[in-house]
Parts: C-alpha cells; sequence; structure tokens
C-alpha cells in the first residue's frame, strides 16, 4: 500500500501552469496526528510503518542515502540510531544540514564560539553511572574482572562513561569562554557531535538490533541573565522552528509542541510528521542554573556574566537536535511522484527526492551525448575541476560505460536528488554551448559553459535566501 | 629552560630586511633526531620535553587553543589524546586542517567518495575482541554480569565494541561505492572521524591520565589494480608530504620513513619533528587484498573493479592521519618569538604563532580607536556581519571593555594568530578608511572598508595556492 493514497492533491492545486503535475506523497500534517506527548523516544508504532515507508527506503537505500545490510531494516531501525549508517548521499545531505546549522548559529553572533569536547570521560568525575549509562572499559579488564569477582565499584574506577548528551562538554568550557567574550552576556557555545544512548530492552523488537544507538547531536548552550531567559527561549523557538521549516517543501509538518519537566523547567520539542506520527526531532529547555552550579560547586562568584552593569549567574538554555533525524525527516520531506513520461501509467510513477538546493548532497550531473567520445570527456573533465574547485559537488556521469536512454538518466537523478543535468554534446564542441534540465521544472534549457558555475552558485544562494 | 637555547638563528638570515628580526623557535630538523623506527606510539621521552614546549603550552592554554585543566597536563597527554579537548581557537585550527584535508582528498577526484560508519558495532559480527580492544556496555549489564558472575562470553555477547581505526567501517561500504563508481578503478573513500585506542599500562606515567585515548583521523582507502598499487602508494606518500608542507613555516621538519609490516607489505609513516623527538603523523600502507577478502568472505567474484578491460581484486591503500597530533604539529611549527617592542629586552620576547593563513582559527579582529563610542561600534557590527556571512572568521574585539594599548592588543592578537588587526577610528567616519596591521610583517597600512572583504578572501586563497 502507497503513501499516496492517504493524500488529497492539494499539491497538485498549488502547481502552477505549465508544470508537470506532480503529486506529492504528503504524510500527514502536525494537527491531523495526535501529537501524543510525551513522544516516543525511540520507538515507532508497529502498524502504519511498513506500508508507509516502504518505498521511500527502497529508494534510499538504491541511492545509497541510506546503508542497507544482508537483512533490511526499519525505518525504527533509522530513527533510532542503530543502522549501519548512512550511505555517501546520506552523508553529503547530513553534511550540508550540519553547515546551515553552523551558519545559523555563528553567523551575525559576536558572542557563539563552537567548541569541541571529548566522547568519554572518566567516571571518576564524580556522576556515578545510571543503569543505562554506558561504560567503556579493556577487555582484559572485564576478563580479569569477571575472573576474580572484582566489586563493582572497583571495576567501575578504570571504566570510562560514553557521552549521552553534548550539555556537561559544553559546560565544562563555560568558565574558559566566558573570559574570551569578556564575561559579556548573553553569549553561546555551539557543537556538533555523536553522542550515543542505549536501547530500552522494551523496545528491542528484535535481537539483532544493537543496544546502542548513535545520533548526531547539535547543541548550542546559551547562557543569558535570568532576567531574559524566558525571552530568549521564545526566541530560539521561534528561530529553530523557521530554520527547519525553511528547507521543507511542507513546512507545516514541523510543529512544536511545550513541556515542562519534573522540576517545572519550561521546554519545547519540535517535531516532524512522519507518516507513523510525530517524532522529537529537536528539544529547547530552559535549564536555570541548576547544571551551572552542579558543574561549579563552591566559590559561584567566578560564574558571574555581566548584564549591563550588574553581575548574574547566567540562566542555561540547552538547544538540542537530532541531525540524523533531520535527515530522515528531509527525505520524508522530498519525496514527491510524477507521472512517468515512458508509460504514463500512475502504476509506475516516477520518484522525485525535492532535497533543498542548499541540501542537495549533489548539485549537478555531467553525461556526454552525440559526438567524438575522446574531446566531450575532456571538455567534462575540465567542467569537473572547475565546479568541485568552486565547492559544487559534481557527479561525474560521463564516466559511465553502460548506455541508458536520457529518460533512464532523469529518472535516476530525480532519485540521487540532482539539481541539475548538463548534457555535453557535438554542440557543446561548436558553440560552447550545453543543455541544463531541472530536477524541478524537468524543463531544459540551453546555456554557454561559461556560464555554469555562476548560475549553479547563484541558485543556490538565491534558494537559501527566498 | 627555554627551546630558544638550542636553535642557532638560522631563521634570522632568511627574514628580508625591513622586517622585525624574528627569532624562530626552531625544533630539531628531522634529520637531527634519531628517527628511531619504530616511533613509540603515544609515549615521548621524558626528558626534554618539560623544557622543550612549556613556554607554547602557556601560549596554547592562555589562547584557548588547548584546554587546560585543575592540573596541568604535559605534551604527552595531548599527544596521545588522552587531555580534556581542544579549546575554541584549536577546535577552530583543525577544522580547518579538516577541511583542507577535504579538499586535497576530493577535489579533482572524480572517483573519491565521502562515507560515514557508526562509532561501534556489536561484537558478533566476527572479530572476537583482543585484550586493548574498548567494550562498550551498559552499567547495569555489567553490575548483573559480577553479581551474578556471568561468563566472559555470555557479557560480551551484549556488549559493542568502539571503532580503533576508520579502515573497517570503509571497507564494509566498498561493495555499495564500487557500484557507485561504475565499477572502475581507481576510486576512493575519503573519512574524518575519531577513533578510540587504550593506553598501555606501561606508558601510564600518572594515575589520574585516562587510560583511553581519542584522536580525529583521516582516511583514505584507495582500491587500485594491483598491477600499480606500488605506483599510487608513491603518489601517495608525494601528495601526503607536500601537503604537510605546504601549510608549514618549517617545512622539513616533516619527513618520512618507510617500514615492512610482518606480512611484509610496505608502508610509510609520515613524521613531524617535535622538540623531543619525532611522532607519527599519518601512516600510509599498501594492504594487497587480505583485509578485503576477509570483509567479504564468500564469493570474491562481486569484489571485482575493473581496470581497463580487464576485472581484478582491487588491492587497498590505507592513507590514514591523526589531525589531532596535526594542530599540535603546527602549533610548534608556527611558534616565532621576537622582540618586544615595549621593553627591547630579549627575557620578553612577544610570541607569534605564525599559522598558515588557510589554517588560522581568526583571519581579522576589529577594534575601535579614537572617536564616538556608538557609531564606531555600529560600523564594526556592520563589517562583522558582512565577514561573516562570507564566512571570514571575525573576532569581535570592539566588545572588550578594558581599556588596553594597542601594543597589549597586537601582543595578545599575535599569541591568537590572528592574521590583521582593523581599527576602526573617527577617521573611518570622516573617509571610510581603516587601519590594518599584519600579523607576518606587522606593517600597518590603510585600506578602504569597502575593499576589506576582497582584500581578506584573496589573501587566505593566494596564501593557498603558493
Amino acid at each position: 500500500m502507497a503513501l499516496g493514497c492517504r493524500q488529497g492533491g492539494r499539491w497538485c492545486s498549488r502547481v502552477p501552469l505549465g508544470r508537470p503535475v506532480l503529486r506529492r506523497r504528503r504524510p500527514l500534517a502536525a494537527q491531523e496526528v495526535d501529537a501524543g506527548f510525551p513522544v516516543r523516544p525511540y520507538a515507532v508504532a508497529g502498524g502504519g510503518e511498513a506500508a508507509a515507508g516502504e518505498e521511500l527506503l527502497e529508494v534510499c537505500w538504491r541511492r545509497h542515502f541510506l546503508r542497507g545490510c544482508a537483512e533490511p531494516r526499519p525505518w525504527r531501525a533509522y530513527l533510532s540510531g542503530c543502522h549501519p549508517g548512512f550511505g555517501p548521499l546520506g552523508a553529503g545531505l547530513r553534511a550540508n544540514l550540519e553547515a546551515q546549522w553552523w551558519d545559523s548559529a555563528l553567523a551575525f553572533r559576536e558572542q557563539v564560539l563552537a567548541v569541541d569536547a571529548p566522547f568519554h570521560s572518566p567516571l571518576a568525575a564524580g556522576y556515578p553511572p545510571t543503569g543505562q549509562s554506558l561504560l567503556l572499559l579493556r577487555s582484559e579488564t572485564l576478563r580479569e574482572a569477571l575472573r576474580a569477582g572484582l566489586p563493582v565499584e572497583e571495576v567501575l574506577g578504570s571504566a570510562g562513561v560514553l557521552r549521552e548528551s553534548l550539555l556537561p562538554g559544553a559546560l565544562a568550557q563555560y568558565l574558559n569562554c566566558l573570559e574570551l567574550v569578556n564575561k559579556r552576556l548573553p553569549c553561546g557555545l555551539a557543537q556538533i557531535g555523536v553522542c550515543f544512548h542505549s536501547i530500552p530492552e522494551s523496545e528491542q523488537h528484535n535481537k539483532n538490533l544493537r543496544r546502542i544507538g548513535e545520533r548526531t547531536t547539535s547543541l548550542l548552550a546559551w547562557f543569558s541573565s535570568p532576567r531574559t531567559a524566558g525571552q530568549w527561549l521564545d526566541y530560539w523557538l521561534r528561530q529553530r522552528l523557521q530554520w527547519w521549516r525553511k528547507f521543507a517543501v511542507g513546512p507545516s509538518n514541523f510543529s512544536s509542541s511545550d513541556f515542562q519537566d519534573e522540576e517545572g523547567r519550561r521546554g519545547f520539542n519540535l517535531h516532524y510528521a512522519f507518516p507513523w506520527g510525530t517524532e522529537t526531532i529537536e528539544t529547547l529547555k530552559n535549564l536555570g542554573d541548576t547544571e551551572l552550579l552542579q558543574m561549579y560547586p563552591g566559590n559561584s562568584s567566578k560564574l558571574f556574566g555581566r548584564d549591563g552593569r550588574k553581575n548574574v549567574i547566567p540562566h542555561v538554555l540547552s538547544v538540542s537536535g537530532n541531525l540524523d533525524r533531520g535527515v530522515l525527516a528531509y527525505l520524508f520531506d522530498s519525496l514527491q511522484l510524477a507521472e512517468n513520461p515512458l508509460t504514463k501509467k500512475t502504476t509506475s510513477q516516477r520518484k522525485v527526492l525535492k532535497l533543498h538546493p542548499c541540501l542537495a548532497p549533489i548539485k549537478v550531473a555531467l553525461d556526454v551525448g552525440k559526438g567524438p567520445t575522446t574531446e566531450l570527456r575532456q571538455v567534462c573533465q575540465g567542467l569537473f575541476n572547475e565546479l568541485s574547485e568552486n565547492r559544487i559537488s559534481v557527479w561525474p556521469g560521463y564516466l559511465e560505460t553502460v548506455q541508458v536512454s536520457l529518460e533512464q538518466l532523469y529518472a535516476k537523478y530525480d532519485e540521487m536528488s540532482i539539481l541539475f543535468m548538463v548534457l555535453i554534446t557535438d554542440a557543446t564542441l561548436e558553440s560552447g554551448v550545453v543543455q541544463l534540465r531541472s530536477r524541478d521544472t524537468t524543463m531544459k534549457e540551453m546555456m554557454h559553459i561559461s556560464r555554469l558555475k555562476d548560475f549553479l552558485t547563484k541558485y543556490v544562494i538565491s534558494a537559501k535566501n527566498v
């Protein structure tokens, strides 16, 4: 069963005349879904999943956005971070998402510093492990401990613990960074890195699924005067929701809900409406000064930042996203079905991944048409070098030796979400003109080869500023 | 005792007239040091270290290239990856080094794909852990195992193992990626990621040092026909050595030595000559097809790549660098001593970190001189936005509220390795002219504010192409 059955063709009515009719596989909008807070972490309702995402999953495997493996993994495995990793195209998509995150966290912000922290810390640091903590120890240490029946405490003394969040590592740098920003508030620390989490037994539907998940996490730790912390929370909520929506075909599938933790601290979850329900992709929380005071016990005056003329211990906002889930959200968001021009049958719909131009891992494919092979290849190689030197990612389709029709190439590149296909033919050798075919409009136009670089650069930049 | 005592002032003779005399703290050149192969991993000769690097260490802490902590760590801790991580400036330096690595691995190469892989894998995958393997298990699993005295094998069944190298993860993607490059050889897989290693007991000089190290690793796995694998090894050796030297003040401190492993497989280590001796920063090795055949047991015909018209099982070259050590190498490489213009005494030498313009984490600092504060600030903020939008990293010195002299500012920025300081004064408000002071020449020149962006961009690009 295909997801397409569920959707009412609203997308069609928005498509301007003269463009091919696209039927978007619209997942249920946020408001149509029981938001079901608190959102289940790393778990997915069983029923709809198989039907909903299978087709997309298959495209993602075929086009190397996701890595398949011997036995197919369900979306649940990808959501929970228990999968063999992204394929090259998925890794490229996530790298672009990370770059956009950095742009939004650092640009125009004088007081945000990018930081780095170790993946593990010694257990001695005064944080006794919980049952779910992920311990790190040498194989021989474990063997000896089991052989000798050592007490737990002694074994823990030589163990490390893997990070489950970027926050402690960032807070540990607060003092150093406070000095760098002249103790002026507000200021922020930004980081992207992988964190680990253990999967509760109850969610291990399959014995072969891993019990430990990994996720690429973004963190902005924002330090502000207690007076303005509430306003900043609202500011960042707006800013983050806007950011997620900016790259989406269906912005309304990104939504938010608020919560309070046991200590009454306010926060927001940002969700994406997957076909099987909403899943959290980012969490914002006003932590107050609790964690900061815990991290630096003793003389708290060294924590003082300046709020105008006053010295205050700042409140901490944590803005933490799961960029791997973000990648999955944009994959679902981008999938569209178009009529197959070869067959005109709805049963063989063409699939297009309409990833935002900033996020698409490959911007342009180069292919050769009719003409002398050697010369055309040389033109392609020159163009490949020029474009990749300018950090435009290129797909060297001209290296393909198996002859396929142009329609088959378009279909392949649409699934790979490549923005443009450039066709180099003997006309290029004569007049310098190439054919440019657009993923989004399927229109073809002729362009002089010397204009390509500027055209592509401006296309991506202007897509971002819309 | 200062490192400077050791050096013979060769640097001085190369300095052109008219520039301030710089005395470079030249570490012993590679040829002066007993290469002492095999290079001791994660260990440093005891004697010279304290004397050699202390002064640099102090600058790196003060300027947040490295993170200090309660008790000072020796260089050994940083070399072995057992330290609290880099500070914001060190993290910026490493990010720039990573970007340069990607440029060199991907640019102009049609057949190199960037890949990604998980940090851990289940132990069940058929690789029994060695004594040094880093196991990952839930705290409660360990507690239960110790309480119940479970056999090791049963505990291992639920454990994961952390990666110690990027190679297995890359090889696991060979088949997928082979399809993406049309089975054409040579091709490559590139990745940067953190790997883990345990520190042998014998090298744990200090009980408080961590026993598990982390290092940011770069990997290029290069698949070529067996016929050309030897030539490719030589090609990559040249290419990689050239790459390290390109960003160095003293290129000759980067050197190489060859080796053969137990199975007679050829390889090269690339070293940097630290003051206490050489340390390996990258290793190239011709692995043959052993690891590939191990990874894909059974029908080996699926491994075939095309070498012209022949189908062959490729040989694998592994080119793997330690970018954290690379950062340390460039910090040592870049340290220079200049006369202190305030005192003219050699005892209070000014320290300059002359990091390559591509690597320097901050390109320009903006400061205000005499004039109306509010208006000058506005100019600075506009400039900050313009430059950071163009991905030029800016230090907002104008936010500093403590008055310091220009000489003190220069000294601070030289230690931070900031390429230029821009001074905005009332002259800027009148005529749009700013003063630009260079880290490397200490010369000042006037420039129209509208030219700054282009000047800085071109300065960094042209430094790279020298």
